[in-house]
């Protein structure tokens, strides 16, 4: 059993959510060498998050937008950490929910993933730049 | 130090909040093996989820049922991605809010819970079919 | 590569949002000989919950739990399970959202955060007792 560790950074996105799965793999080709095992991917930001999602509508991506949009409104009164602009304290809260790393089965040298799923990047801010990720490799 | 993975189907359940601790500790005898470790159990859909919560009042796995519907309601105007029913797009966003998988340690073959946790299958679809998950042991 | 958990008790902290960073690397000081690996924290409880959000300004945590009390509204007439108050039921579904682990990388004896990264006790009860954690870190 082995554990490999990096560190990729992800070009800037516009807010929104965003498939992401064929980047991590093209950037870690260490997981093609692991026949079981799991990878971590953690964000190393407290404004952006990760989830995994359905890989083919588009819609979904822009559902999931509009939704969150409506679930942490950032025209409530009562934030205060909203120095950086309204969407700054509802970053954080997105960040909360959605989860800051994912954690995914690998098998024979690729993501063990259903049919229907990917990795998204969600991107909270109006303004964002690049997002680091760590991503942690366990597996033999 | 091992790693183990495999997979199990679970068969189809009603939409709600399902209980499903023993069903996987009886699908996963290669827990009783590990004297510590972590157990990931992931689910490959999008439109179920798992989590861990309270595992003797079934009132929990109700109200929990009644909020999530509130919290992401059907009727809303705005989501485009509803082909397959009005259960589409917020099942796909009720399994982001409540993620797509868990980690258990492990501690002398059993899980380490707290006297009340248990593992909650989240079936948000009216009508679904068998949910794979794959298990992922790691430890010794 | 080799595997380590122990549990560790959280004194009792008031209702609301609780950096805990510092007191888990004071606790757990065996995350200074891990060059690279991961640590799930994992909490026994399913009224309070883990997140890892921002560390620096303390209106990000009264902000959260301001969001978090208007997201799970105490005052809803449907819920049953509330025997042990109205903060019962919206407990464990704060629990459910914001969830009852983490997992962080660890690179050479520190946690791998980004800048502005901690580790959040969120306390969803009114009156809590301590908090008990299992931690397992997994690296060479």
């Amino acid at each position: 059993m082995k554990i490999i560790q990096k560190e990729i950074s992800i070009s800037s996105k516009p807010r929104g959510f965003h498939l992401i799965t064929n980047e991590i793999l093209n950037r870690v080709p260490e997981i093609k060498d692991i026949k079981k095992g799991i990878a971590h991917i953690f964000i190393k930001h407290t404004s952006a998050s990760l989830t995994i999602n359905e890989n083919a509508d588009p819609t979904v991506r822009s559902d999931m937008e509009k939704y969150f949009n409506i679930c942490v409104p950032e025209e409530a009164d009562y934030f205060e950490h909203t120095l950086e602009g309204t969407d700054d304290m509802t970053s954080h809260i997105k960040a909360t929910i959605i989860g800051n790393s994912i954690i995914v089965p690998i098998k024979n040298g690729f993501f063990n993933f259903g049919t229907w799923q990917g990795i998204y990047l969600c991107e909270h801010r109006n303004y964002s730049s690049n997002r680091n990720l760590v991503i942690t490799i366990i597996g033999e």
